[in-house]
């Protein structure tokens, strides 16, 4: 299991709401998306590629934080 | 080429321009997001369940409009 940092751009509870619900239908352990700070943390077992992925298809700016 | 027409909740510009990132990787014709009306109107040689399926990885509840 591994933890996962990005950085996406989301502008209100709708956008963060998309993002969680996208990642949960991919079956990632936990999901935690912070409005104020723009960071989606993910634990899971998916690799960060699959992770990256799906968050891409929600089509956000999103970019891999430094873990 | 057809044209498709969706009910998708979108809250802010930043859920209308996720959507709109989404269905242009995709490679469609046009696509047009009203946040007002929450109507996406998609012109595409892709199928319906193709274009359905994009909408639904962004997360976002969507339907598929009475054409």
């Amino acid at each position: 299991m591994a933890t996962y940092n990005f950085n996406v751009e989301m502008s209100c509870s709708g956008c963060s709401n998309a993002v969680e619900r996208a990642l949960k239908r991919l079956g990632v352990e936990s999901v935690e998306c912070n409005l104020e700070t723009q960071q989606v943390t993910v634990v899971s077992e998916h690799s960060l590629e699959e992770v990256l992925a799906t968050i891409q298809k929600t089509g956000k700016t999103v970019s891999v934080k430094d873990q």
